[in-house]
């Protein structure tokens, strides 16, 4: 059976209203559903059928740690969310705002022993790999997010740093998304690393993607307000590019700029896009991606499931990257 | 070799200073050996060797077990003084009041993750039966902490759900504790099973004893005022007693006590006193104390290693039942 994505999703979505974690508490067990139930594009998973699905056509064996990625993603949306103090999560209260903050740190608790226990429901030859994967990409999410934070703080940040930053936080896990549905599907571990580089890679391209809408995205398309990250001195691809790039004035500036607390965001907004335009931030990003998309591309060749089951990969991956929100 | 507990204890301390979890950021690892280095009883992982060596004097095979329970008694740690709202622990600062909320809840994930991978260092037929036990007890927890929390709110707790949370809360930690250990030195599934029961026995006669040492220890020995539950409005077994003994005049006054937020703290408790003595709350919580340990030590009967193995059970738990403060 050939991979239909539309199908796969509706399936994922279908068994995602099927979990059953516990019922008593209720309390503890009400935030992870409805945090689960307001949608998002189940990208994770998807990768994680869509990955099996290039070696076994019966990709449903992959559904368990399909699940468990998902099920991963929203524990760390929980607890992020909590650490963010963030009030909404697409455009629904947060956990920890519609319960309450040890509300949302326990519920988190049990959503990522729930995800241990899905990611562990393949077959058992490779239980103890899909273990050993998952903790280490467990691991390396927490430390994702623990610089993030300490980067927020921070007014010197490198360019090596700041992707090493992301891709903890957010690459990893599209990178365990892919391998563990290449090894349920069957896949070498050689070729399960192809897929997971190029997840790794897909998932750096995509958020500096990201950091690049927000500052050069259309307004039209962005459904927001451009400069978001500018207002909330949030250090990005292009604050780091630029720290690379410019001379010690123009880096003391835009420090300034970032350091102060002050209420004219428009001001604000247009003096850092001033700094962005004089550097070419923008063209120098758009390398960036492009050289991102390109090695995540080289990963796709050669793999034994050859050009035209891998052309999936190929039209998600663009997918990823021609979005303009 | 026979199970010589001071040394055991000595090997666990040592081998806690040993832990390597990870270097990088500082921020997501210090916190968790900060927690571990304030010391306690390690009464868990001992009990993971003491079970252990009752099958195999070579209890040191229990060792990462043995850790797994005493880094996830610390993540359990972690995460309740947050939600406690707790500023000290042991005497020192907690986690999150040494560094901050979004550390302790991020050390405290990354804890999770490496007790789970210390638990799977078992032999290998032993590893998915582990990974299983220990996700449910991890569950329980969670389950026990989140009912702690409700039953702060509520007025009304009944004898039955107060027991239960405090199985699931505190005893069944101490039950895998044992029943792993047990495992790893070669017990049946069915001679485990009787060490984890001795375990949740023991746990909640413990629970049960604190509660009442609370109210009716001797201050000299309790190192602290008696009352500390009563001002905090700590529902204990002995409030949950009284509410299930009395009338509904003196349920009515002892609830009314509870809800009132006076600064009176010594006539609050001087009233609350009268009414557990009215009831003779101290012999009723002294009788279910008795209880609990005599459904322990009917566990330990029948026991393959014989009764001069198991003693050392025994004494373990009378230390635990002797203990004034």
């Amino acid at each position: 059976m050939p991979f239909y994505s539309e199908r796969a999703l509706q399936r994922i979505n279908g068994e995602v209203l099927l979990l059953e974690f516990g019922q008593h508490p209720a309390e503890l067990y009400e935030p992870l559903h409805y945090i689960l139930g307001l949608g998002g594009k189940r990208l994770r998973p998807m990768l994680t059928l869509l990955a099996c699905s290039l070696y076994d056509p019966e990709y449903e064996k992959a559904l368990p740690p399909a699940l468990a990625v998902e099920v991963f993603h929203n524990f760390s949306l929980i607890h992020d969310d909590i650490m963010d103090n963030a009030a909404l999560r697409r455009g629904n209260p947060t956990v920890h705002t519609k319960w309450d903050m040890p509300t949302a740190i326990l519920s988190g608790d049990m959503a990522l022993v729930e995800a241990y226990k899905l990611v562990m429901q393949v077959r058992d030859d490779l239980k103890i790999k899909a273990f050993e994967l998952f903790s280490e990409m467990a691991k390396a999410v927490c430390e994702g997010q623990q610089l993030d934070m300490l980067f927020e703080k921070r007014e010197q940040v490198g360019l090596e740093e700041y992707m090493e930053m992301i891709r903890l936080k957010t690459a990893v896990l599209l990178g365990f998304s892919l391998q563990i549905g290449a090894l349920v599907g069957g896949a070498s571990e050689k070729e399960a690393e192809k897929l997971r580089l190029f997840g790794e890679q897909i998932g750096l391209a995509f958020q500096v993607k990201d950091d690049y809408l927000d500052a050069f995205g259309e307004v039209s398309k962005l459904g927001k307000q451009i400069g978001g990250d500018i207002v909330a001195n949030k250090k990005t691809f292009l604050y780091v590019k630029v720290l690379e790039l410019a001379d010690a004035q123009t880096a003391a500036e835009l420090q300034k700029l970032y350091m102060e607390s002050h209420g004219h965001h428009d001001e604000k907004i247009s003096k850092v896009m001033e700094i962005y335009h004089a550097w070419a931030i923008a063209s120098e990003t758009e390398k960036e991606i492009e050289r991102l998309y390109a090695g995540a591309m080289e990963q796709l060749k050669g793999l034994s499931p050859g050009i035209f089951a891998t052309s999936q990969l190929k039209k998600f991956a663009d997918t990823l990257m021609q979005r303009q929100n």
